[in-house]
């Protein structure tokens, strides 16, 4: 079974022996994910960009603990919503090339709305 | 090829071909998983609990993008951090049951810092 | 003076005082407000709506001193780029009105990208 | 009357003529105000630190509406909860100066978990 099926699974064995199910709305998910996203920018606030590439070991730790929550509260809003993320995300991946393509945007500079 | 490893590779095809590595640093990567995030919000703010779960054609395609776009950050943070996504969200979910141990929190209601 | 212009001067005060001006930059304060609004989801992701209006005393507490640090961010990035926030605001309830005219929003139901 | 009372105000009647107050509960604010703040990330994700202080007139323009935001929906949601802002903000500074006393922290590198 692929990675991504998996933690589906363990995720929702994990709301279910909690009774959590009920507080899982997909609106309640997607203000966990936002919670997790947000500590994940307080890691790096105050660092320079530069620094952000060099963390140590103990900011190393908070951000793949931080990391590893979003990906589980994606995996679950996506469970709860009955979404392939994996096939999503390929299909996302698709759309975005077509939406910049190489050939127009290499060389230029990024713009805030840009992927 | 697991698929996060898969994605892994797509993303950093992604970014190398547009010459975008450049900016993406790991801070300037944790503000677009935020503003990613966020447009997730976006989708359920005025919604009901119950309305959440029970989105229209349009909702539901606009949140599967969104979480297609979140999990592509996450991984794209990752790999600029040499972060095992997969062993991280292993690992997070069995510190996350020690830390909420079955028998002490079930039936209780769950408070606002609880995973 | 105004309170918002009152505000301002404190926090400046507070900044260089701690001789943090230098980690002040519009990048970084963006990064520190949308942290601190994400302690305000966190109060709330788990409350149904009915229960997010009725706080209990710690909760009121906690939500009162996230939204203070909201505020006390938002004044503190709009100060660095030199933007009168109480003029940006009443400009921007004008364009809202324009916007969502109230002859045309009333009576429907409000969809996920309205103001 | 104060500038926060007159905005307080303003929003409260812009929401009641568009029959609006059904969806502002404070849970359903707390998305709106992170959504609103994830647009400011989304105005510097891209940008160095040193280009965030140097904003185009049409980058200038989009913080300005989006802080404007930020600031209607803070005092919003304080207004649903009875909050003071004003008065919660003063008290905040005070506490934050008492956490971090200025012989302690000045000189030090600022940690990500401060204020």
């Amino acid at each position: 079974m692929d990675s991504l099926a998996e933690l589906k699974l363990a995720m929702r064995q994990f709301a279910q022996e909690r009774d959590w199910e009920q507080f899982h709305s997909p609106k309640n998910l997607s203000m966990a994910l936002a919670g997790e996203t947000a500590e994940l920018l307080d890691c790096f606030r105050w660092l320079t960009e530069k620094a952000s590439y060099e963390l140590d070991a103990q900011q190393q730790q908070a951000v793949q603990e931080e990391l590893a929550d979003v990906l589980l509260f994606t995996i679950r809003l996506a469970d709860k919503l009955d979404i392939d993320l994996l096939s999503a995300a390929q299909q996302k991946i698709i759309k975005n090339a077509e939406r910049y393509p190489t050939d127009k945007v290499k060389g230029q500079s990024k713009k805030y709305n840009q992927y």
